[in-house]
């Protein structure tokens, strides 16, 4: 991990293609840097001008006395690489590469971008960009961007992938006085990435708050790392885009970049603490949530209001985001029945009446904030007749201030005559919206995150000291020498039994004869399946025998389903046929494994049995940093677990068996990045112990 | 149906309680009178006054010389059935009852709402409340309220059982310019309620929308009636509360409402074409839309952005809301080609580049406008450079007077740049957002009213020849006899048998050889359960044996069952074995019933078997106004669909056969409403033909 201190800090910037003309980019960035108060050297180099702006401006980048620390390059994009080799050559640290035209365009463009990394990484240069509206930071401060503007300073630091959504949100931030610490296009990613701007932005003393607009990451476990780590210290929250399957096809003909699947993204998120808005109101509603307000220490929320109606809107919420309801304490409620009016409700919702002065809501509000029950508080405000807006917002002011440990949130529930108290709160640092819901799904958005931050950062990989990583490699060996990249299922429950995997016996018979052998070792009965790398339903194939008792059984068993099978599929190789010790029946379930592309394995768990694709009762969890207690809430949260804990008094499954099953196939697949998919459908769960079924696994 | 035309347009209003006191409510209502522009006679009653805000005042209401036609009554609630005894014999129609002090307050104030009603019952007199803000119309006009103000005129309808909500959108539709046709303050619909106002704006050429915010309804199959003859004609939005168990006990404990269970309302306002908006924001959202907008045609979006990150976001959005991305034609993408730059995305969504002006975004959002393939059309525009927020404002202003027929929406991403631009729109009747997400969740509720306006608004019940209610009604009768609730299952298939449904053969043993005796009737093999109303898991007490091929079996297995039950349960009382005909296996399905208090029963479908706890594939319509094609919508939208379908090779399943079976059951269950629940578990759907396997049934 690079330290970026020093590309929002540099000592001197150079501005490559600065310009005279007002309105060109080459213009706007020079007196960006020079509005924003940086306290550096502004270099502007244009070879045609030698003053720009009251700055001396120097004909190239290798003609200026003491070499500059930063470029800012707004050049054509040709005339990029040379540039960026004479910068490189004067030992410059950091390139914010404006200019577009790289592989947003196509196949030379990403050919382009290719060479502008490489020198880069010669000379050991760190690259924003290219393709992108620069960085900003209001602390440092910097404006090293082609914006129309500089944000008001804040402690929300924002990541964007797309270069109009910054320029979208700083004007839109005006207008809601919202501030903020930096501001950063990513443009196309080619050097520095969303990563190294989380990481960054985790250890700034001036960001509270880490917001990120992607439409995909460049390097998954590298993400996962460090979302890991900088979620524990504040709050990422992340719109990611792409996620429909035309808004993925967007994705990938806008930027080029190629967009995972979101079930991989929303595990990642999931498991590396980084909280997922869902829409663009919410990603900044919970900005101004973090940035204003402290982190509440439960899901227990008071609801204070002078209205019965709104009341219940905001209790639904509440329900409806996973929150509770505060129960308040005896005390609690002797204390507003004393002081409310007798038609009160003195139980949350509290309902202080339509005739409640500002008086009122300030008793309720700091009442239930002592109460340890209440975590957070929502004041909903309708005008009527008496209501003192801009008294009651003081109120809340001033407990804001009494009670600095509970999240406070307000609806001012009208226009005009509540319009000075929302000036007066949102200037308070109390987030204050018209309608209850906002409010709600942003308190909710803080509870996950009191989760996330208690969380470890590291997690110790599951670790087994049985591993046969040598007979693993060796049927993979084979299979692949055999050209092939299917699993039969005997060298299937070889490999699983290799990495301590409970497997049914499974041995391959090539004649009748050698299937009775088999089963007088394995013990009576057997069940026979066809032994095919090209056909993965047996079933339907009459490929399947089970129960098998006897010799005789075995015998004809073999024969008919060879002969179903040729009838079926006259043209298909078959290898024979599988003999497996006939199981007892336990709780049908599978465990699997499928690979994806930006973030590695994903381990998969749920109901199994033949209606498997039809229920779709299945959990996943990526198998990078995987801890047991996430093994354990993957099973909890299936309804696989309700029959594994024994549903209608049967007896409760060996789930401790079934867990050291899963975390034994996510060791198989980090250990063996050719394993494409695992798929055992079903598992037996015992009451004591579990047993692997059937095993495919196909391999790359 | 009563017409309310008068309510909103009566001759003269008599104000009971006028004062001249400023900011007395009393006060208020004359003021807001004269105000509003009101063409009738305003005749403020007052013992105590002569003359209030100029108008003459009258000593009581029967000493105004030419009787009033309506009253609004803002007197002590003790006062006010005198006062209403007086109004009545005066002849008036109408009274609007701002007093509060009636149900809202406990036992007494509901037993003096009780004698209101009884008032205005006996001398034919309407009333609105009491304990409400009143009632508006902008178009009459008239403002019999207390509110603080009178709304902007308008289009849209807004009915309210909070009066505080009344005040709150009032004081902020100033704010955001949004005009009314009529605000309805319900309060504790004591006479009058949401229904008549819905009807009544169905029929009123001022109202475009209608809008609710509702707690409760107050007479389920009359809601029905008036919604589903309503949501024909124009759009009828209801936010429901009290959807929580939390939220459900605040609406109790606030206006007295008794709150039904939210799957009957969702399932009402769905089987009714009520829009139910999930929150406030979306409540008003879709009010303008449908104000400003035409129902679109169809559910093919297309976008229009200047940038590809919102693109992108607007296109997760469309999905995530279920509806398409337009396809365009090939002269649209051609035309798109031949004027857009090179770069321009010309597929959906249309990205015309960060330097757009004007003239870009009016050729493509007119091309895209002309397609036959795009229903509706949104555009996104971010602050660029050179971006041209005003004209753009402008011409797409105009595009939608060239195509009336398509709605069009806009988000504009900004803050001070974009304003005067979204001022435009605004007046142009484009909604106009900041971020792209309630565009389209926007679009989404309009283009689920496009599929509800065309459907009938009589549906006709469904009829079956071949019932015989006789049969029914004699098991009732001999199992109340014999106090008892719940019908053995020999009872329950003679129920079913009776409406035509096919039971697998079940009757009652006393004894070993009456069981055989039945068995030999029957057929071979048959089934034994044990016969109580009180056990209700058979099985897990070993009441049950299957596959009884002989009579020995029978004869053993009968008392085996008998000693088992008495083992486990040595104090329930049994009445015998029942003996079924083993029916072969089929695909397991749930028929059921269950009896909502507000909207009666309630169709289930889905999964059967003793999973259908733990995986909950079930489907619910009510039986009021259930057609054909709606059981058929029940059945597709669950699992047990796919299987009967025929999953993984398996032959079809007798899918009229089931559709059937649900018909008469919903009809058993209209005929006879002292059943409270029916239960067949599991029907077995055959190739050909469904069969009844376990039939419970209980009746009230």
């Amino acid at each position: 991990m690079s330290d970026l201190t020093g590309l929002f800090n540099p000592k001197s910037v150079a501005i490559i293609g600065a310009s005279k003309s007002p309105g060109k980019i080459g213009n706007v960035i020079v007196k960006n840097m020079i509005n924003c108060g940086y306290n550096g050297k502004i270099l502007p180099v244009n070879p045609r001008e030698s003053e720009i702006e009251g700055l001396q401006c120097y004909p190239s980048v290798d003609k200026i006395p003491e070499p500059a620390e930063m470029a800012v390059l707004s050049v054509p994009a040709v005339k990029s690489l040379e540039i960026a080799e004479v910068c490189g050559k004067q030992g410059l640290k950091y390139l914010v590469v404006i200019t577009a035209g790289f592989k947003e365009t196509g196949k030379e463009g990403l050919e382009l971008e290719r060479k502008l990394l490489e020198i880069c990484r010669k000379y050991n240069m760190r690259m924003l960009g290219p393709n992108c509206v620069g960085l900003m930071d209001t602390h440092a401060p910097i404006n090293a961007s082609f914006a129309a503007g500089f944000p008001l300073q804040g402690e929300i630091a924002f990541i964007s992938q797309s270069g109009a959504m910054v320029l979208s949100i700083l004007d839109w931030s005006y207008k809601v006085g919202l501030g903020f610490s930096k501001f950063i296009s990513l443009g196309n990613k080619a050097d520095l990435t969303e990563a190294d701007f989380i990481a960054d932005a985790s250890e700034d003393s001036n960001t509270k708050v880490i917001l990120c607009y992607i439409e995909d990451v460049e390097n998954g476990p590298h993400f996962l790392d460090v979302a890991r780590r900088a979620s524990r210290k504040k709050p990422v929250i992340i719109l990611k885009s792409g996620t429909s399957q035309a808004g993925a096809q967007a994705a990938s003909s806008h930027t080029g970049a190629l967009a995972g699947s979101d079930l991989a993204y929303e595990t990642a998120f999931q498991q590396s603490g980084v909280i997922r808005a869902r829409n663009m109101p919410e990603l900044f509603d919970l900005a101004v949530a973090f940035a204003n307000q402290p982190v509440p220490q439960g899901d227990r929320v008071a609801v204070i209001t002078n209205s019965g109606g709104p009341g219940i809107v905001a209790t639904d919420n509440i329900e409806d985001k996973n929150l509770k309801m505060a129960r308040f304490t005896k005390e609690t409620v002797e204390s507003l029945r004393n002081y409310l009016p007798a038609e009160s409700n003195i139980y949350n919702p509290v309902d202080v009446l339509g005739d409640a002065k500002a008086d009122r809501f300030h008793f309720a509000l700091q009442t239930v904030l002592a109460d340890p029950g209440v975590d957070s508080a929502v004041v909903l405000v309708c005008p009527a007749a008496v209501t003192e807006p801009v008294e009651t917002a003081r109120a809340m002011a001033q407990l804001k201030n009494e009670f600095p440990d509970k999240p406070l949130f307000a609806a001012m529930m009208g226009g005009a005559r509540l319009e000075e108290g929302a000036r007066i709160l949102s200037e308070s640092h109390i987030p204050c919206f018209t309608f209850p819901e906002p409010a709600i799904t942003s308190i909710s958005g803080m509870v996950s995150y009191s989760r996330i931050k208690n969380l470890p950062a590291k997690t110790n990989p599951l670790s087994f000291g049985d591993i046969d990583l040598k007979t693993v490699k060796a049927t993979f060996y084979d299979v692949k020498k055999d050209n092939r990249l299917v699993l039969l299922g005997s060298e299937a429950a070889e490999v699983i039994s290799a990495y301590g995997i409970p497997a049914a016996p499974t041995v391959l018979a090539l004649n009748p004869d050698q299937a009775v052998a088999h089963a007088d070792r394995l013990g009576y009965p057997v069940v026979l399946k066809i032994a095919s790398p090209k056909i993965l339903h047996k079933t339907d194939v009459g490929g399947v025998k089970v129960g098998l008792d006897s010799r005789e059984k075995i015998s004809s068993g073999f024969m008919e389903i060879m002969d179903n099978v040729h009838r079926y599929l006259p043209h298909v190789a078959v290898y024979g046929v599988e003999v497996q010790k006939m199981m007892p029946r336990g709780v049908e379930i599978i465990i699997g494994m499928t690979r994806d592309i930006q973030f590695g394995p994903l381990l998969a768990f749920g109901l199994g049995g033949i209606y498997v694709n039809l229920l779709k009762d299945v959990s996943f969890r990526l198998v990078n940093g995987l801890t047991e207690s996430e093994i354990n809430s993957m099973i909890a949260e299936t309804k696989a677990y309700t029959l594994l804990r024994g549903y209608r008094g049967e007896k409760p499954a060996d789930i401790d068996a079934v867990l050291k099953i899963m975390g034994r196939v996510a060791r198989l697949a980090a250990d063996f990045p050719e394993i494409n998919e695992i798929d055992i459908n079903p598992v037996f769960a015992y009451n004591q112990g579990a047993s692997a079924l059937d095993v495919k696994i196909t391999i790359s």
